[in-house]
Parts: C-alpha cells; sequence; structure tokens
C-alpha cells in the first residue's frame, strides 16, 4: 500500500519536493537544510533524513521531477512553428516568478557543485529527448537537410535564453522568437549535421 | 604622486583584485569576505574597506579589470576565422584552470545578485564591443548582408558555449568551432538582421 500513487509516501514526497523549492528559492542552494526542509513540508526529520539523506540527492530527485512534469513539446507540422514553441516555453519558465528563481538557484549550484551539475544535466537530456523529435519530423518532411542532429537544433534554440540570463537582461518574448529563427536558420543552412556515416562500398577497414 | 602606474596605489589595487580571485576560487561569492581579501593581499582591513567598501563593489571593479585586460579581437579578413578565434578565445577562458573556476564563482553569483549581474552586464558589453568590428568588417566586404547586427553575432558565437557550461560537459574546441560555424551560417542567412531603417522617401510622419 505505501507506493499507491495519492498514498501516504507520495504525498510525502511531495510535500519534501515543494518544501525544497521553496527554501531553495528563498536561501539558494548554500542555504539548504534538510532539517528545515522537514519543518516546512511538516514530515518528521527521520523521514527525510532516511529517504534523500544529502542535499545534493535531494535536488537531483527534485530535477527528475521537474524533468517528469515539464510540458510536452508540440507538433504543428512546421519546424519554425514548433522551434518557437520550444523557445518560448523555456523563455516562460526561466522568467516564471517561481520557476524563474528556483532555475536560478539550480544553475548558481550546479556551476559550483558537481553532484547538482550531473543533475541538471539529466534535466537537460530528458528535456531535449522530448523535443527533439520535432527536429526528426522536419528532416522527413524534407524542410531540413538529411543527418541533421535533432539534439544540436533543440540545445541551439534554448542556448541564447540561457545566455541571456546569465549575461543581460530578460530573457523576453523576442528574445525566444529570435532564438527559434536563428536555429532554424542554421539548421536549414545545413550547420547541425552530424559527420555522415561512412559511404557505402568504401571498406574503411581494408585502409 | 599617488596614482601614478606602478605607484603604492597601483601595487595595493592588484594585489586586492589577486587576492579577490583567489577567495572566489576558493570560497565562492557567498565566502568571500572583505577582511580575507585584506588579509591574503597584505593590505590594512582599513584601506579595503575604504576603497571598495563592499564585496559587490570589489566584484564590479574586479569584473571591470578582467574586461580590460582580456585578449583583444583578431582580424583575419575572413569572417568564419574571426568567429572561430573569438568561440576558442571564450572556451579556453571558460576552462582555464583559473579563470574557469573564477567565471563559474561569478556567474553563479550573478545569477542570485543584482549587483553582481549588473557588474557582469558591463563586463559583457566591452567584450562584445571589443569584438563586433569583425562582423562589421565582414559586412562591408559584403560576407555578411547589409544590416546585420554585429553584436547579436558576437553573442551567438559565445552563447551555446556558456549554454554547455550550464547544462553539459566542457565546452570543448570542438564546441567552439562548431558554435562559429553556426553562428556565421544564419549571420550568412541573414537571420541576426536588425529591424531595417525607415525607406528614404517614405515620409512615416504623414501617416
Amino acid at each position: 500500500m505505501e507506493f499507491r500513487p495519492g498514498g501516504r509516501t507520495a504525498r510525502v514526497r511531495a510535500a519534501v519536493l515543494r518544501a525544497a523549492e521553496d527554501a531553495l528559492i528563498e536561501n539558494g542552494f548554500a542555504g539548504l537544510d534538510l532539517a528545515d526542509v522537514a519543518r516546512r513540508a511538516v514530515v518528521g526529520k527521520t523521514t527525510v533524513y532516511r529517504r534523500w539523506g544529502t542535499v545534493p540527492a535531494l535536488v537531483a530527485e527534485l530535477l527528475t521531477e521537474m524533468a517528469a512534469s515539464s510540458s510536452p513539446r508540440t507538433e504543428s507540422g512546421w519546424l519554425d512553428e514548433d522551434l518557437r514553441a520550444n523557445a518560448r516555453l523555456v523563455q516562460r519558465t526561466l522568467t516564471d516568478a517561481r520557476q524563474g528563481p528556483l532555475f536560478r538557484s539550480i544553475l548558481a549550484a550546479a556551476l559550483t557543485d558537481a553532484g547538482t551539475a550531473a543533475a541538471l544535466r539529466d534535466f537537460y537530456e530528458v528535456r531535449v529527448a522530448e523535443w527533439a523529435p520535432v527536429v526528426e519530423a522536419a528532416v522527413a518532411r524534407g524542410e531540413l537537410p538529411a543527418g541533421t542532429d535533432p539534439e544540436k537544433v533543440i540545445r541551439a534554440v534554448s542556448a541564447p535564453l540561457y545566455y541571456r540570463l546569465l549575461t543581460a537582461a530578460g530573457p523576453e518574448e523576442a528574445d525566444a522568437d529570435a532564438a527559434a529563427s536563428v536555429a532554424a536558420a542554421a539548421a536549414r543552412a545545413g550547420a547541425f549535421r552530424s559527420p555522415g556515416p561512412p559511404v557505402r562500398g568504401a571498406d574503411r577497414s581494408a585502409g
């Protein structure tokens, strides 16, 4: 019974992850403390220490949950539209009243904590894999050159938005639309093609 | 005499900024303390407090110094070569044994401290302005469409490298070369053109 959805374990987990978000937003990663999270979640300290053990483990599980509950991709059948939807989703997340400060805290932690960096890499792999099919579909439709690497295109859409977050103000919606347009233009120009497979008939082992 | 180059004031400033770098690398922004910086620099605490006052003010001056002493642009006369040189410079800086951890600490601080974020924005404005002329020259040579925004192109070269720093491993030299190629391809496709000036003869005030 312990693991049924909506059961006590699931409720405790939800309360603890929500409390961890609150604590990260208020105090940042350096101020995150399992006893404080337990108090905020109204859960026994022993439960939190036994279940999560360390702050990086708790943040890693928070990122797993954030990846699992993030918005699914849209598929409009038109590359520019899909990339713009992806860019606007990233932009809205980074500037959301709650998600924005939460991401800033986690990104800051990942810059100096290797465990959080690894958990954050997993988060982006899940998110990039969720959106890669819109690029695969564009290749299949002939909108993009064969051999275009879908993950590189999706990462190229996000990159300018995170760069703005780090080095300028924003990002704003116009930045999202520009990021999508630039990635689409570069993709159409073949800039994200992976090195091709060996040419058929060319026996490389004989070289 | 106080302000002549190489004089006591200049020596104190250099020692304090170097000590601030050391402290940021070791303890991060949250652990930065003016008394500790004074001790590391072998400078009186009173001097440091009187001259810099606060930690964010000290970090802002460090960023001003880092911008002033960064490598100048190269101008090869070929856009792809110039953008690659810019990308490799950014990549080497972000992964340098000393500059890498220093940038990580400052970027982490900028994500949660508004004063450091403003100082970092100034740093990037200086660096982007330093490299923008290589794009202006490419437009003048006809390599890029008229109306291409030089600063957008330079920022597009850096964005994927900072994004990798945040969300993946690296960046490595191959990532730098890819970032330069993608930015050049998008620029040639006209993706960084600014909205054009009003067409000559079209009297907008009459509308």
